[in-house]
């Protein structure tokens, strides 16, 4: 195997670089890692002291070329955000707060070097942003599809964790943000997309500055760390879930979990103004669109009464999160999705096979 | 998408079963949690009451088909204990004791559910002899090959902790079990496939029983759990790696991060008759293709000589696994295989780019 040094411009590979100086480059370019992390990258695992009294929260989510990423659609950076982003929001959706992360990537051999970087980029700007410490991780080749499958462990304080199944008929449902915009993005790139050049795909944006906040909004999920955190700290919620498969599926799984049904309202639903507007001229029913399309890493809080003083004090503290009551568990089973004054069954949401 | 139930027979795909059956599948073959698992598979994250005063080990590896396995050569089962196997060496390797795991699968739309099941088979059945429980994970289509990452947490008491870095000059290399088997077994394996039918080819044995050992230990490697949970407790080393990339590698990454040299002597290297037989058939230095063979999942231990009394009970208490004394940490720099009177260099390890 042909080796050259990392710091060979242009054209180099991963393949050129090899494994050992590939997990060598990573190592400078992560931050000193804190007191807690007794073995960090480069051992056959990473060490760690646990929180004091706190329990540990653990995710695994794994990013898949063609499946949740386009390399023409997502410059590699994004790509490297979005990875750690989908485990932040899991984290969030427990009502924890993150604390550090593996990261175990399967690259097809002609991967550019400089791509890799950029990949990293992301990831570490993301866990910079969260305070999340890359503590180790794994790198092999792939035959196939560049892979990011990436582990976060995270703490919360005993009995302020939120599961899907704490749910009871009468609580309100809210949602953080805004929904359907992360398909509006996507189905702007998979329309615009007729360059053959990557480059020029990956970082190209409608004019229309809503529509190219949407684009990057799909690109760049902002998860809800904070919030996700003060609703656990808080216990302001019976239930939380976010939304990777889409609205209507966190719906679903909730109440499923919960043993109640749902129902929402559609004239609630916060679908930006450029969403509904791209969906309308696509000749999509904007709603529909918007409740089965997945990619918006927001959470479907469950808030019971007794909760509502505390959720209020969660509002005021997250200050810049829109949260939007959309609907209610109820005692009757099924979801529902209420719409001029009339129920229909809530659309299938995003669906893997 | 078509949805099947789970229960039907023959020729149901994962496809056909989609996302949520196939989790639900594997949640009623978990055994029962244990305590400190506050909650386990199906929610957003998994949530674990850390134990008392232990660090945490954490470690995540990735199986992918055609780089680590090909269904030709091994049986979904031995592909799914083997990719648990190899995160619990890497915990092992750390002088630590595992004690959960995540699992992350990238499924080829048209894998059987019953491949599937016979892989979670496989990893239950590990998982069950290391006592590891199966906390969480995701679940993803791959557009390519298998994929399985594994993320495995332990725990070790603080200052039991084994790295790679601590070795001095002087200090005695072991090596656990034998080397050079699995890579004599994966070759048999290459040499011998040649029928079209993975069913016939991936249970396949050679008739020399002493042969076919070498075939199962490259299909189903025997992580040194107990051997590490017990040379960190007894702080009998000063150094330890698993062999996951062959033993030139592990010896050049121990003598690296220690800042030390090290000399390992041919005459003493634990090679099976078997595998040194075939590869003399093959023409190939039985010597070099063990010491660069990866996929022995032993661990290289550097013994210092004030803890040769506590190895000694270590030895003892690890009854049934051979311990060699192989070679040692030398002062003078680079790794040197010592072999009829004269010195050479170590040949490279398994690299995987």
């Amino acid at each position: 195997v042909r080796r050259v040094p990392l710091s060979s411009p242009g054209n180099q590979t991963v393949a050129d670089a090899g494994e050992r100086a590939i997990i060598a480059a990573i190592r400078t370019r992560v931050p000193t890692a804190p007191a807690w992390l007794a073995v960090g990258i480069g051992d056959d695992a990473a060490v760690a002291e646990p929180e004091r009294g706190a329990l540990e929260i653990l995710t695994t989510d794994a990013s898949v070329e063609g499946v949740h990423f386009n390399r023409r659609f997502s410059a590699p950076c994004d790509i490297g955000w979005k990875a750690l982003a989908v485990n932040l929001s899991d984290v969030a959706a427990m009502g924890g707060a993150p604390r550090l992360a593996l990261l175990s990537l399967a690259l097809p051999a002609e991967l550019l070097i400089a791509d890799l970087h950029a990949l990293l980029d992301g990831f570490i700007e993301m866990a910079g942003e969260a305070r999340v410490t890359l503590a180790g991780g794994n790198i092999t080749r792939s035959p196939g599809p560049l892979m990011i499958d990436v582990t976060v462990t995270g703490t919360a304080r005993p009995r302020r964790v939120l599961t899907r199944g704490g749910g009871r008929p009468g609580d309100a449902l809210y949602v953080s943000g805004v929904v359907g915009a992360a398909l509006a993005g996507l189905e702007w790139l998979r329309r615009s997309d007729g360059s053959p050049a990557i480059p020029a795909s990956n970082t190209r944006l409608p004019e229309d500055a809503a529509l190219a906040e949407c684009v990057q909004r799909y690109r760049r999920p902002a998860p809800r760390a904070r919030l996700g955190a003060l609703l656990g700290r808080n216990r302001a919620a019976s239930a939380c879930m976010d939304l990777s498969d889409g609205l209507a599926d966190a719906v679903d799984q909730i109440a499923g979990a919960s043993g109640t049904g749902a129902a929402i309202d559609a004239e609630t639903l916060p679908i930006p103004a450029a969403a509904r507007r791209f969906f309308h001229d696509l000749g999509r029913d904007p709603i529909t669109a918007a409740v089965a399309g997945g990619d918006d890493y927001e959470l479907l809080i469950a808030v019971p009464n007794r909760a509502r003083g505390r959720f209020a004090t969660v509002q005021r503290q997250a200050r810049g999160v829109a949260l939007t009551r959309i609907g209610e568990l109820t005692g009757e089973p099924g979801t529902r999705l209420l719409r001029g004054g009339r129920a229909e069954p809530l659309p299938a949401g995003f669906v893997h096979f």
